[in-house]
């Protein structure tokens, strides 16, 4: 193998930023009470806690009581759905969501659909943009939550998630409104009252935070029940006690991302516009998955004609660069990507895209010597039998 | 406040072990990737969960695919129990567990009644043993899963577990049995195969490991469902992305305590012993709770007659000695312990008491400087008007 070595699947996974590696290890073996605890160990870790939940509601422009900390993206996920879908008192219950969701948003939905929960999947244009309009007209009597992710996770396209909210919220002010906006944090305004949300998650793996803490944001008033019950933790919303070192690292990452965010997002359009191009005027039959606009500034997806995505990260790999296919949660299963085929493209397509996810360490250097060796595996790849 | 600190209070939280903290901290920058990539970076993650539920599974002496990593023991409990009730196909399911489990137990169950599931709560004896004939008398065609805790957190009590298990299971092979092992690691003996239990949950926060990291050991063959949907991690049994740290974290603190065991129980039951007989005989009106042999090595809990057991906490912690009341789940609540009531004893005792629970950091030492400060505290805080 290469020595070198280029990450370019931030989208998968973030390295934890030196920053809040160093906030983790002091902590480790320091604050080690349970928040629960009235003695001195209890109360040091009380207080990294709400120093952490503060840090956190304070980048969302929310009250500290309205964070919840969980274990995961996709935990919260299953918290705002299941939470708020369980605790409602409607009698036939119904949800929109999208079409190209995060499977734990889509599982989720198909796990309430045998429940008797009815669920529209509203589709999305050919760039991966759901309509407002649509969002509306689905609505019911029964509707109880939207749940439509901020900014997609394979293919980069942003929804209007601030039209959607402040349309939503003022014709229909009683239906929750939950966005994922894992991949959002750290490259996308995270304003909860602009977007109008009553319920948004937030990952740690995705922030340069640590793996095992995600968020909810739960707005006041919020009918939600839990998902693991026991102990009151985290507002009764959470049981288990706190993954405090975990949490610690998750509020600093958040916070020193939105820091950076406006000059990183900045930084990371130019260098992702320049891949682009670069992939698609030098080699031929690829094609941009997403909208070419409104994209995460850190997402490259692209088709390349005729190419099991698969074998392309492997070969990528090989010369020492991590790029990845689609969604890593399902890579361990090769299936065609349930986001690319809602965009309208052939299942072949959806089989031959692999996603560049560009970070902070990503440079113009680092994009110049993946195009000085992709174009000679694609063209490698075109020729060897599948 | 005193410099010197003596922590004694071991049952709700653990101290990272050195090892274990230097693993850690060696993990948190290097191991970034998604363990569901397929990249480097991925194998690298993917290759340090292996290692580390392979370490889970040979102290538990069982498979590594009967190994769930979860965010905290209370989760692992709550997969145990929802999952295996919601996954029945029996229709009016009927659960037993004991009248002194943890929360996590409690309250997942007082979910379920609300649900229609019928639960039984068998009663304990003065010293806290559930009796084996009771166990077998509430089994009914409808029951789904027996979940009695091993050892428990308030009072150590240690539950016939094995007896249970194998009276259980030769009679009603069907009956999942889960174990509640969360105080027990590095304690007691953990043998999957002697207990018989189907399900066990493992909690890192109680053996010397990292906050937010629990393991459930699901038997080949059990019928459960997820609580978490999304991602097909852990063997499909918990969706989102891995916490890989944390999870070697857990991993290498469980493989320690297991080879500390040993001579670590035998040392702390001494301990306990000397504490116990030091307190009994040397401050009056003073009672112990919890089996006086059938206990946890290190637990000694006390009541201390007309002493609020959260001012004696708070007199000790000032004086440099943290210990806890009851479970510190609920101390931010402080109401009579469900399980010192379960004991047949009077709401005023059950509000009395304390819990020292030793570890790996408690000397003879330690227990007589607690001596050389208790009875005075005592003394004190009875003349003082309540």
């Amino acid at each position: 193998m290469s020595k070198r070595r280029i990450y370019l699947d931030h989208a998968a996974g973030t390295p934890v930023a030196p920053e809040v590696a160093k906030a983790m290890e002091g902590c480790i073996k320091d604050v080690f009470g349970n928040p629960s605890s009235i003695h001195r160990e209890g109360v040091s870790a009380k207080t990294a806690l709400k120093d952490a939940r503060e840090k956190v509601a304070k980048v969302l422009s929310v009250k500290a009581d309205e964070i919840v900390f969980t274990g995961s993206g996709s935990e919260s996920i299953n918290l705002a759905i299941l939470g708020t879908v369980r605790a409602s008192k409607i009698k036939n219950p119904h949800i929109i969501t999208t079409a190209i969701e995060h499977k734990a948003v889509l599982e989720t939905a198909h796990k309430l659909e045998k429940e008797g929960v009815s669920i529209t999947y509203l589709p999305v244009d050919i760039n991966g943009l759901v309509k407002v309009a649509d969002v509306l007209r689905a609505v019911k009597p029964e509707t109880v939550l939207v749940s439509i992710m901020y900014a997609n996770n394979e293919i980069g396209t942003v929804e209007p998630i601030i039209k959607i909210g402040s349309i939503l919220k003022e014709k229909f002010p009683n239906v929750y409104f939950h966005t994922d906006a894992c991949q959002a944090g750290g490259m996308l305004p995270l304003s909860v009252e602009r977007m109008r949300v009553d319920l948004l998650t937030l990952n740690g793996s995705k922030i340069y935070g640590p793996k095992g803490v995600g968020a909810l944001f739960v707005r006041r008033g919020t009918k939600i029940e839990p998902i693991i019950y026991g102990g009151g933790q985290e507002h009764k919303l959470r049981a288990g006690t706190e993954n405090v070192v975990g949490i610690v690292g998750f509020a600093l990452a958040l916070e020193l991302a939105e820091k950076l965010r406006k000059k990183e997002s900045k930084r990371l359009t130019l260098l992702r516009d320049y891949l682009i191009k670069r992939i698609l005027t030098e080699i031929p039959d690829t094609e941009l998955n997403g909208h070419p606009k409104e994209r995460l500034p850190g997402n490259v997806n692209i088709s390349f004609k005729g190419i099991p995505g698969e074998k392309l990260v492997l070969y990528l790999d090989a010369k020492g660069v991590a790029v990845g296919t689609g969604s890593a949660c399902e890579t361990a299963n090769p299936k065609p990507s349930h986001v690319i085929l809602a965009l309208g493209k052939s299942k072949e397509s959806a089989l031959s895209t692999i996603r560049f996810s560009l970070g902070r360490s990503t440079t113009k250097k680092d994009l110049d010597y993946v195009m000085s060796i992709l174009p000679g595996i694609v063209e490698k790849l075109r020729k060897a039998p599948m």
